[in-house]
């Protein structure tokens, strides 16, 4: 890779001597301090990045999708600090050194690409998508100005429409977010908005308990959210489910009604499309009807920007010589913002619609496949029949296979799965996740969504946890 | 780059024909769905991100420190939608179509490493923590439990433990966030819960009106995370400032008893060391006393996690192998989160502490350098001395020079620096904010961040701005 030979910046000879040190007649000083040229060299950093990049694709991209290399190399918390060297000191350290330290990172993080790593519900490499990660990091922009961003917000724009017309509506407004946890916030935030929203200005002080619905199987973050908002904890109203963890439509009505009656006022029902440990989907049509009869929120729209709209000044001048409508910043509840909406349009492109719904398809005949497999091998058991994508189940080592479902059993059974996650660990073969949930005992949870997982990973995954756990 | 034989998946010739063509006796199927092998093809996603990495190194990393090179190739929001391609289809592109839209992406994005590009808040190409981020998307990690972040979460520990020292406490904990709006609301939130930690549980239901003080020049993510957090932006009380943009105490502590005397509840003091716009420093121990005096909140220290704790259960399970206080997830408001402190370690350990002293020393040396060529230039007047980086001025055209400073003369310079902008946008020479604040009119506003920025560039900026507007 050559230089241009026209670039501002010391180079190698006389001219980066002459640069450099201030002793020379034509170094312009302030406070002992040299500002001619750049003080970095763009040379030696060039050649860094090169050398760091060939490394992330030999020890990263080339082995993500190997089932021979091990997901995780564990080493508890004490020794891995000192097989890393952490410390910062005064001193910096010369680029081989750091070409070093790069490697221990990867050897020892986990390989959240690899194609047996369940553990979260993030998985898999794609390809397309870490290109346009690698871009975004490289261009460094933040999507608040279409004068800064001017590509990634129309991309941004041209995502959502495209999701808006899929879900069928007609208009629609979004805003991509750092995670579910946020996007839940800001759903609370614009429920409550449409509530009132005069609450923007005048805060909660005054006004009556507000006391939002959602079903015990909602994602966590809504008590954060519930919390953060300054709504509370305990004015999250968990409406019960059924026996597949769906929300029972009779229940919300009952738990309004008694709401309104304590003096509380209902704002918002979050429904789930998906819960995060049964992937069981509410009956929304039931539950839209409620909320319709009640006056509750259930959908987040175009009230976004008005929302949030604080008008930084020196952000969102309106005098630009452009149309201000692409400065977006304004609706999020952060400022600096990457474009993430730019990785999944990156795929998008690369997959096409049918590509992507290819991948949904496998996923889900994945799933399957592993029920179906969990069902004919001796000792597995499946915690219910999936709805979606999540197969949830336990590994019944042989000691307890002959015993009664009492109360013994499950005392056992629930130390099963972190004795057989402590071993697929400490061996790097496997990582999959595996709780409690709402009386059952510890058991494994499986969601397929790398596109690198095949038929094969899913043999690997029961084979794997009857050898590791057949001695219990 | 060669690939690994061992590897699963398609492979060229006859294999990869009988992995993919469903109709071949070994092809298990669910729902018509093959389920043999990885949908994807490692060879060609490992090509496709090779040939991305070069063009990302020879058209973005190669060319960021090149003066030479424009720092926007500026199109209006309608003209660049007819020169993107950006409609997602029904069926995906081939590589050397994505990588064309990889080059059309760089080529209309704001290059924000240029070191011409002084319209924001960051700035530069810091090679090392371009390193970190490849790393951190190639590695894909969320950084919540120590089972699926070990190095990332001990990065973390050892720079917040680090920053702590520097600010010479003792002890503390801390949080990377996505970015300071965040910080603000995290700020905000922990001292709400100091005041009334069970307002995480009931909210602010029935509480007198909460109030928090901060100085008329603060981040403007204070009245958004006001909002968001129910205390209302009215709630927000500002503090007059003095003519250098500090918080006055003596109306600080005026303000506090005021708002006692109505009733409200004080809980927050946000002081500001290092304003947005004009770079000021609030007086911080003057402020500090009279927080003492009033019990009111300062400081964010480590009751972090007891505050966001929500405890899930198929997150941060108690019965796992290994220390759990390495699980640091529910100390966040976000579930998943990016490894933000690898990219300072990563930075800090190649520069070391000197070298990061030496790049603030003369980013200070280079705004002296700048306030004193805006003394000597005609048509050049500051707005005030500065007191840290920014710098403040406006430039008057010729026809203004010898008008009275009077209404009109304010009137007709405050369209002088949105003409400006347009022009060097248009041109691409050079990106410099600009803002009105305060009853002052609109002027530009330099704050030099980047390594790579020298006295050259400094020269440039007056030079170009002479050059742009002195037809004016």
């Amino acid at each position: 890779m050559s230089g241009d030979s026209d670039r501002q910046g010391p180079v190698d000879g006389d001219t980066a001597q002459q640069e450099m040190i201030p002793s020379k007649k034509s170094a312009v000083l302030v406070d002992g301090v040299v500002l001619n040229g750049p003080m970095t060299d763009a040379r030696a950093g060039e050649k860094f990045v090169e050398e760091a990049c060939r490394l992330i694709m030999e020890e990263v991209v080339l082995k993500a999708t190997d089932v021979n290399e091990k997901v995780c190399e564990w080493r508890p918390p004490e020794q891995l600090k000192q097989l890393l060297d952490l410390e910062m000191r005064d001193s910096g350290e010369p680029p081989h050194r750091l070409l070093e330290l790069c490697r221990d990172v990867i050897r020892y993080s986990v390989k959240t690409n690899h194609p047996r790593f369940f553990n979260q519900l993030y998985a898999g490499l794609d390809y397309y998508s870490l290109v346009a990660r690698f871009m975004t990091e490289a261009l460094n922009p933040s999507v608040y100005t279409y004068e800064v961003s001017p590509v990634f917000l129309l991309v941004e724009e041209a995502v959502l429409k495209k999701m808006i017309e899929f879900i069928g509506w007609k208009e629609g407004d979004g805003i991509f977010n750092p995670g579910g946890s946020v996007s839940n916030m800001y759903a609370m935030n614009l429920a409550r908005y449409k509530y009132r929203p005069d609450i923007k200005e005048k805060g909660l002080f005054g006004l009556p308990r507000l006391i939002l619905f959602t079903s015990a199987e909602c994602h966590y973050s809504m008590k954060k959210a519930a919390s953060f908002l300054g709504i509370g904890t305990e004015n999250v109203c968990f409406v019960e489910t059924d026996g597949r963890g769906k929300m029972i439509p009779e229940e919300l009505e009952k738990k309004v009604w008694q709401a309104r009656k304590e003096g509380a006022a209902p704002f918002l029902v979050c429904a789930t499309s998906g819960t995060t440990v049964l992937g069981a989907f509410d009956p929304l049509d039931e539950i839209a009807d409620i909320c319709e009869r009640h006056s509750l929120w259930l959908h987040v729209d175009d009230l976004l920007k008005k929302c949030y709209s604080a008008k930084a000044s020196y952000l969102f001048q309106q005098d630009k010589f452009y149309d201000v409508s692409y400065d977006t910043g304004d609706k999020s509840i952060q400022c600096s913002r990457r474009p993430d909406a730019f990785k999944f349009w990156m795929t998008w492109k690369a997959l096409g619609t049918l590509g992507l719904e290819e991948r949904v398809n496998r996923a889900l005949a994945l799933s399957r496949y592993l029920v179906d497999e969990i069902k004919k091998r001796e000792g597995f058991k499946l915690l219910m029949e999936p709805e979606y994508a999540n197969v949830c189940f336990w590994y019944i080592p042989p000691s307890l296979r002959e015993m009664e479902e009492g109360p013994e059993f499950w005392a056992k059974l629930n130390l099963v799965a972190p004795a057989i996650k402590e071993r697929m660990m400490k061996k790097g073969s496997l990582m999959l996740g595996y709780q409690p949930h709402r009386g059952k005992v510890n058991f494994f949870r499986q969601v397929v969504i790398s596109p690198q997982v095949s038929r094969e990973d899913m043999d690997f995954l029961l084979d794997e946890i009857d050898l590791l756990g057949r001695d219990m």
